[in-house]
């Protein structure tokens, strides 16, 4: 086998091997295959596409190319929820705790906000103190303790996906669909978990728009999950607009402390269910979905949710008194507001770039290295369908740099649509795939 | 203009404007765009193609990384031809002294072997003492003073192409054809010529084989001359079979030396006077094709073009003394005959992998830092179309590596395909475009 062999098949759209793929990010992972020729691969993956033998063969090399977390000591099925990314996504914050609460291990790993969307690692960080960066060992004996581990990637898992996502995101081969399956289905096989439930975001906040195309991913995904005997489900649901009311780190930290307490958006609480209420089937904790969502309600009811919640917080260092108290939280010294310039139904989002004002007040990166502001982000005062007077604030801007705001205001202005009519308002989970 | 939006677009299959070709591959010899990303560019440049536009804009980019030669002040119309590559093409070591010899000067930049192809280099450097490294300033004198120079590329010439030509190599994306086109004519315009004559080989010999393929490449590279006010002609010429009947460096100079001399082989000499007389005709110094083919037959005939090869191999330091006497240069140690396994006619080459035998006996190279032996190479003793009885010899076999031998002589019998019924022979010169 040789690196030009392999270049050469896929460029001409060719099927691997199972053995070349194996043998090439092997190779690439020892430097004997070399960074442009792994790019000039991807280019060729990304046009070409591979097949669902290929992308199962791509995800096993990934996951071989380090350490696997094994968690079969720790009684129960371990089970995890994977979004595909969206902006309000905060929906891990109160599932993870939520489930973990009903006895179902939840060892979870998740990335940082990059582009217009948000990421569970940049939210919990707002907390003081709370600590993601922890090794295997540390994760296991969360987990084992707890029931719950909310932690970043470890440099021990899946290197290779490392090592290639920096390289696809600077040669656009991020957003190929066998590439996400495998960067995803890796990251999340190697944690050690039997069963994965997967938000898989459509609608123009997602990475992916199309239902369609959201949909051939979740199979994707579904298949490879299977292919490496874990049990997968994935929901569809809407990234047409914003989820929940907030955007940013602390603020969505904010409206997760609401949604413990029975005072969350619907939407917000409603995707938070449906994908809880999968997670507690797969376990083997309820027989059907409805009897899963009654246990959960129940868990949020009860506020044994919420008091998982702030042990895991206090197990990974964070200080609960701003969960106790948000209002003792440190606000952003700069805010403005966005006032309707008529009268009407908020009628549509461009979400991406709500996401993308929400950045540009410092709530988000355009690049992996870049900080992030904690207490930068948007308010949401009108979601899709309901009326605004003219004048009335729509959403609420805060940053520490007031540079920022007007650009934003201006970039958030022209991303809410307001219309004389009342908007059809898409499905929030749009579909069911196992 | 970002890196990523240009990979972006050629990704999707969009053009790119002029200016961000130039851009980019200015960035690249900046180190502002890294070699991972230009492989990404370049696969997918290689798979959703380059216009006309975005190759003149290559070329030009190519162009612009460098110096160009300024030839001005050397009075006539300078012109030059290059080949596509084939096995046995020594065609330029002919012609090039041919066309001096008529008062043309002939600028001529060449390329080493690789692969199954020979290089001028290679076979000029068999020539004891010749240098071909010279520089810009080396090569302007050789053109001023001998109206002829034979040398190989310059550092100062075209960088960028030979840092993405060393790229292109090992991901895979060396036959595009814009690329191909890009690398070819921003070398030949940076050489300083007025006009070019292309020979653009087809067949199982060739870079690119199907003759539909061929003349594209042909066509858009006589677009790119154009574009940059250069006249180009190319001739589609037949790489069905090896031209000449010698194959390997010194055993094709032996060749030329006897094109010289009236003893040439038919197909080689015609190739030749083909090419040479276009040459002619765009510098001016023929009113037609048959006028310009009788000038340079008589430049043969009268020993013109003898004396003028002559000149300039003494003028970059070869000794002539071997030309003037071929037998007393050293020959191969070891030698080896092919025999006919049956009676009939030669009714076919695998041209390439004749040429890949010769680079088994040592006359070649499969990576650009291989050395090459003078002595190594093939003696065709049948060509196509002529009758061989069992048993008599086919072609001699030369090398100084003999355990080489074995497998040279097996690959070489399979690529000579002997029948009973005559072959029909394809025409030597297929097309001509301008």
């Amino acid at each position: 086998m040789s690196p030009y062999e392999i270049i050469a098949t896929k460029r001409d759209g060719a099927e691997l091997a199972p053995e070349a793929i194996g043998w090439f990010i092997d190779a690439f992972m020892k430097d004997e295959v070399r960074d442009y020729q792994m790019t000039a691969w991807l280019m060729a993956a990304y046009i070409r596409g591979l097949s669902d033998a290929e992308t199962v063969a791509l995800t096993q090399a990934y996951i071989n190319s380090g350490k696997t977390v094994d968690l079969s000591s720790i009684p129960g099925i371990k089970v995890d929820k994977h979004s595909t990314g969206g902006v309000g996504d905060k929906v891990s914050i109160i599932l993870a705790p939520l489930v973990a609460s009903l006895g179902i291990p939840v060892p979870m790993i998740s990335g940082r906000g990059l582009g217009h969307t948000g990421g569970t690692l940049d939210k919990l960080e707002s907390i003081p103190g709370f600590q993601t960066q922890l090794d295997v060992p540390q994760f296991q004996e969360l987990v084992s303790r707890h029931g719950l581990a909310l932690i970043g990637q470890t440099a021990e898992l899946v290197p290779a996906d490392r090592r290639i996502y920096a390289l696809r995101d600077v040669t656009a081969t991020v957003d190929s669909i066998p590439l996400i399956c495998a960067s995803i289905m890796s990251k999340k096989i190697a944690e050690g978990i039997d069963a994965l439930v997967l938000d898989v975001k459509y609608g123009n906040g997602a990475f992916i728009p199309p239902p369609e195309k959201a949909e051939v991913l979740a199979r994707k995904m579904i298949q490879i999950g299977r292919a490496s005997g874990k049990q997968v489900v994935a929901l569809l649901t809407s990234m047409e607009q914003p989820l929940g009311r907030a955007v940013g780190n602390w603020l969505e930290i904010e409206e997760c402390i609401d949604c413990f307490h029975g005072k969350g958006p619907n939407d917000l609480m409603e995707v938070t269910l449906a994908l809880a209420a999968e997670m507690v089937v797969l376990a083997g904790k309820a027989g059907s979905a409805q009897a899963a969502r009654d246990l959960c309600q129940q868990a949020l009811s009860s506020g044994k949710a919420w008091d998982k919640f702030l042990e895991i917080v206090a197990a990974q260092g964070g200080d609960t008194e701003f969960l106790e108290h948000p209002r003792r939280y440190p606000r952003a010294r700069f805010r403005a507001e966005l006032k309707a310039g008529e009268s009407g139904y908020v009628a549509a989002f461009q979400t991406r770039e709500v996401g993308m004002a929400s950045v540009e007040l410092g709530a988000g990166r355009l690049r992996a290295e870049d900080p992030v502001d904690p207490q930068a982000g948007i308010r949401l005062h009108r979601k899709l369908g309901e009326l605004v007077e003219k004048g009335q604030v729509v959403a609420e801007l805060y940053t520490n740099r007031k540079e920022t705001l007007p650009g934003a205001l201006k970039r958030l202005e022209k991303a809410i649509h307001i219309d004389a009519r009342p908007p059809k308002i898409p499905p929030l989970v749009l579909k069911r795939l196992a």
